[in-house]
């Protein structure tokens, strides 16, 4: 198997599981099936959509329609083995199969943007934000829930510090781009991991107003 | 009077609809004439933005100012004479003018995206839902409501089932353009003028979670 | 000074102001720094980020990062001593800074989208309007909390005025552009300090449903 197509499956994999997670967390509030596609498409390809309309290049899933093949098929799946999904064992399987989504999309898209030379060097980081979390932003909007930028979860910060770090290795080590996206992108999964795994949320004296309960 | 002629007088009244609903839809929560107005343009012109800007064409209302013309028009005729709107048999035909604004703009977003050959066969029947629902959205989002997505109300499953007949009429009997678009549209009308009548909604087979009370 | 270096400042404290307000209305829910940033960000280039996919031209701030970097610097400025900004007199001022932005920027919109001879003659009023309160927007549908469409305040109404009498400028007058653009801009910014400084909002008559209380 090449590099490439390793990739590839990752990315395919990161898309089921952004799709999976967007139905699971819309479930809750009672949704019905042709909602939870909605909501599971939107979530696996919102963010890179609005990427694309602003670096005003063709929105990648019209140029490759699996992705949204996938998340289509992965939010009908979860929408009829929701008791699966749900599952404790599973559930938390989908969380770093997520994350996993959240390291490869948000490093691509730095990597997208540099390539483009688009108003580096803060675009190639605000655009791999917006790829990482835009999709959830969309959901849980249309869906009436509290977004995760209100949530002082260790989400999107992992990716701001990945692409800052993946920035830095284009700028000064460009003959390192490969490891770098290998490194950064595995430096986003970890500490998003650990996030997960320690239920970790931002630290009380980085958060104005109420702190979480 | 032409073809294209009737095409575009429905064109208008269901834009004039979708304000009027548009307008209608914030009002129990208390709106001044600005917002009003805001609210109504958004609901009748805000599905198409979106699908022009995933496209990236010009936005038809730039193309054409009528259809903000209409909306302006219509959402200060509904603040002006609410009182008339909100009687039951006004708002009951505006209802179904509503449904004909979905099922033309559905199917003539869908005959739009396949003459660009974008991202076929998944963009038409996808950019079909986005215009006839998109800017209920937009609005239902900036009003602080609950959007449709959540609410098992069989508003854009008829959208999703025309705009892919279609589809197959056109890549099975694309001599049948004409005939497929008026009865795709009818399907569309007919199909959600039956869940207007009979206040159906998606059973609850197709829902997951709580269901509707 | 020059005349365009008078704007280019007086277009960065409106910025700053943007951001500054953005961090202030989100953080009574509790917000973390990342969130703070994005918020700030958001609400101070959000309006004409959507101005600019809308004319499908390339978005502002990456033409020019210094935009970007004044908001992300602003609102660590305003997480970092919070009480400083919520104290009632610099809290006050921000508001005025903040009503200058909303004047220059829609206007200077009204003027961008005038120049691109795009959808003439109401787009210019149209995106000037959306430029100046399209990021507020987009930050308070994140953050859960009502817009301001929603909310009866004299804060959009002065732009559409400004910004109608600044097209009529261009069309009937258009060797008083310069002069246009500053009368409309203080027109502007005096309705909305009224506005402020008088605590006005929507009378009653041009409220549909629930008056304010």
């Amino acid at each position: 198997m090449q590099w490439g197509d390793l990739t590839y499956l990752l990315a395919m994999a990161g898309t089921a599981a952004f799709a999976i997670t967007g139905v699971l967390a819309v479930s809750p509030k009672g949704v019905d099936v042709f909602g939870a596609v909605v909501m599971g498409v939107i979530t696996a390809i919102g963010g890179g959509t609005v990427r694309d309309l602003i670096l005003d290049v063709p929105v990648f899933w019209a140029v490759d329609l699996t992705y949204v093949w996938v998340a289509i098929g992965a939010s009908l799946v979860t929408f009829g083995a929701s008791s699966l999904f749900t599952r404790r064992s599973i559930y938390s399987l989908m969380l770093y199969v997520d994350a996993l989504g959240v390291a490869l999309f948000g490093i691509q898209a730095a990597d997208k943007v540099w390539g483009l030379a688009f108003a580096l060097p803060l675009a190639p980081v605000i655009l791999g934000i917006v790829t990482a979390i835009g999709g959830g932003l969309i959901r849980d909007v249309l869906a009436g829930r509290q977004t995760l930028l209100m949530k002082h979860e260790i989400y999107a910060v992992p990716v701001l510090l990945g692409t800052s770090f993946y920035v830095a290795v284009l700028r000064f080590f460009p003959e390192y781009r490969e490891l770098g996206i290998f490194l950064c992108g595995t430096f986003v999964f970890t500490l998003r991991s650990a996030a997960i795994h320690w239920n970790l949320t931002m630290p009380d004296w980085l958060v104005l107003g109420p702190k979480n309960d």
